[in-house]
């Protein structure tokens, strides 16, 4: 029988949304789930190997509380989501997918995004990865 | 046969976000559908007793249409979306799950949420819990 | 057989945001697929004739790049979102629902609405249509 699949689109480029696309990817992984993941827009910038590490935005209404927020992850020794990923991606079948469009938009290399992302695929291709998916999500 | 059933992830904090996730649920648990939410991050600290009365929190592309929408929220009466769900849970069968990861991050106590809330469970749990769910939102 | 089916919640009014939802519609409507969108709140008033088209609202983390994004999408000749909605709807089987609640609550009229959105329906009627979609996501 297939795995249980959750089909994830990583559109928001915030680290505050990324830790989901982790932890969701790797809570998944961890029982066996196939995950896949389409970076797209704002959400594939951050997987710019020049962008991953010094990305510090946060959702706009919670500003206020992002310094908190990172000085907590960082005492509980909660992975970034890059780590995460990583984990999640060592842990089971976990494929991260470039959106082509927003690719060529920007001109992109494959070389330029983090070794953990998979291949460039457009929208309708990734659409048919999602569409036998369980559990299909926007963030 | 199984009722159709909806599960919502509700990370994000504003209130014009959490309306949707009472909305739909209200909507669901009215013709019927399971319901099971996952308040996480934000979306958590959102169903603190001491947070829940006072959130103002609006998406900041927005903010300059905060005070009306809140006007016209209230001369229709529209229900805070802490009423929505709790009239969704007297209408049907609707469960409010408390991200155990997001719990354990900032130390909160489970007096500290809501009665709303039923219970607290892992990322992992909760995906268990919405595999088999028609509709999967992440809000 | 019955085609696939994706059921979105074009909920956020962003620009950026909107951008998606023509972007899958497009693609799915492309290879087959039904769509099925419900516009509400911020995402119903961005379908309102005289907010489509001067729409600048960009989501605000990323508003520094606003600018940048939409020169590039100018020079790139990526079509707006109300013409991907356009294009979808004359590719297939696209149907984009107005949410009855806002509707309601900010006194709008049909004819107020931009001649792409088919009908009003209520939160119920649409979770109805969407249950049995192989995709669902919340934008």
């Amino acid at each position: 029988m297939d795995m249980p699949k959750i089909a994830i689109i990583a559109f928001s480029g915030t680290v505050d949304k990324l830790m989901p696309v982790g932890v969701l990817s790797g809570a998944a992984a961890a029982i066996g789930y196939e995950v896949e993941i389409f970076a797209t827009f704002w959400g594939l910038m951050a997987f710019r190997k020049d962008m991953a590490e010094k990305n510090i935005r946060f959702s706009k209404e919670f500003e206020d509380m992002a310094e908190t927020m990172m000085r907590i992850m960082k005492e509980k020794n909660v992975p970034s989501w890059v780590e995460l990923l990583r984990q999640a991606k060592q842990l089971g079948n976990v494929k991260i997918y470039a959106c082509a469009q927003t690719f060529d938009m920007f001109g992109m290399k494959k070389e330029d995004l983090l070794d953990i992302v998979d291949e460039v695929v457009g929208a309708g291709e990734y659409l048919e990865k999602a569409k036998d998916a369980d559990i299909t999500l926007f963030i």
